[in-house]
């Protein structure tokens, strides 16, 4: 299964700011206020540990960010100094819904963590989610628990 | 509830290796051979990003570890580029559970994350952990996926 003709995935630069990027993220959940200043912060902050965040994005056929998607990758003790990788903000807009984006960016993100030497991939997803984790090749795994502040 | 007497909640130090940090990790998952010098370079790892990373244990009278767990923050877009907790490794030695060092563990390392900021703390857990975390205070948050390379 590949993109869409003129979608490309590729990791997030900087100038996604004005490019989508913040609007596609809205799909998941509350974004708030987030100036260009502390945009590009945060990115060269992700950007300065470029193992651990790796956060990419699909683009439509104008360029435009229209899915979204962090892998981050942690270095643990168990399994003899092992590496898991996390997926994290898994967003597709609204209107590109259906076309595979998502299971191209799971699947991506899966690969990129496996050839950096991670034992195992992790994600939380609620429960309708469940069946598209299914198809990207996800099972499950436990249960999440949270606590907000 | 606090400790026993005598108990300690501190990070992790590098004299840890010969202090029963590994062995204790075991009672989670297998560890496999880490040598010292290994050890050394990950313990400085997490040390060069200690916001990051914020590996804790708990030591007996003896001052053995006793209890591990390993407190990551990540530093997100969403939520006004906001601070997730994860908690992660938590491990009890097997003579030492049922004398509120998880509970101590869990809810300490949930202090540090709501104090540096994280708007919410998440793990991943098997269904019969369920009930220790509610008492620490957790709800279930959703599923946890899995694919192992
Ligand atoms: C859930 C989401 C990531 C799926 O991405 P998508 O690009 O729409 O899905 P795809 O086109 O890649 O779907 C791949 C396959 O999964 C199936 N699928 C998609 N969503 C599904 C769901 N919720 N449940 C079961 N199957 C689903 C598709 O039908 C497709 O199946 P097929 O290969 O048999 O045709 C996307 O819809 C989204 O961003 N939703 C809102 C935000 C969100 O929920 N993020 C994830 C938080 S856990
Ligand atoms: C699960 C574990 C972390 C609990 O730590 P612990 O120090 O033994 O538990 P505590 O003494 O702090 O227990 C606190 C409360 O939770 C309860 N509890 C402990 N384990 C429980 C379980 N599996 N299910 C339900 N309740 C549990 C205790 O009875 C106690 O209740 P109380 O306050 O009413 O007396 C520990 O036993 C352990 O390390 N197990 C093996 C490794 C593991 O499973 N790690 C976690 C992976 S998700």
């Amino acid at each position: 299964m590949g993109l869409p003709q003129g979608y490309t995935f590729r990791k997030l630069q900087v100038s996604d700011y004005s490019n989508n990027y913040i609007e596609t993220l809205k799909v998941l959940t509350t974004v708030g206020e987030v100036s260009q200043a502390r945009f590009e912060e945060l990115f060269a902050h992700w950007d300065s540990l470029p193992q651990l965040y790796q956060p990419h994005v699909i683009t439509n056929e104008q360029g435009v960010v229209v899915a979204t998607g962090m892998l981050l990758v942690e270095k643990k003790m168990i399994h003899e100094c092992g590496l898991v990788g996390h997926i994290e903000d898994i967003a597709i807009a609204t209107s590109e819904q259906g076309k595979k984006l998502g299971y191209t960016m799971i699947t991506n993100l899966t690969q990129i963590a496996e050839a950096a030497g991670c034992y195992k991939v992790i994600l939380d997803c609620s429960t309708h989610n469940i069946g598209f984790y299914e198809k990207c090749g996800y099972t499950n795994g436990g249960t999440q628990m949270v606590k907000r502040a």
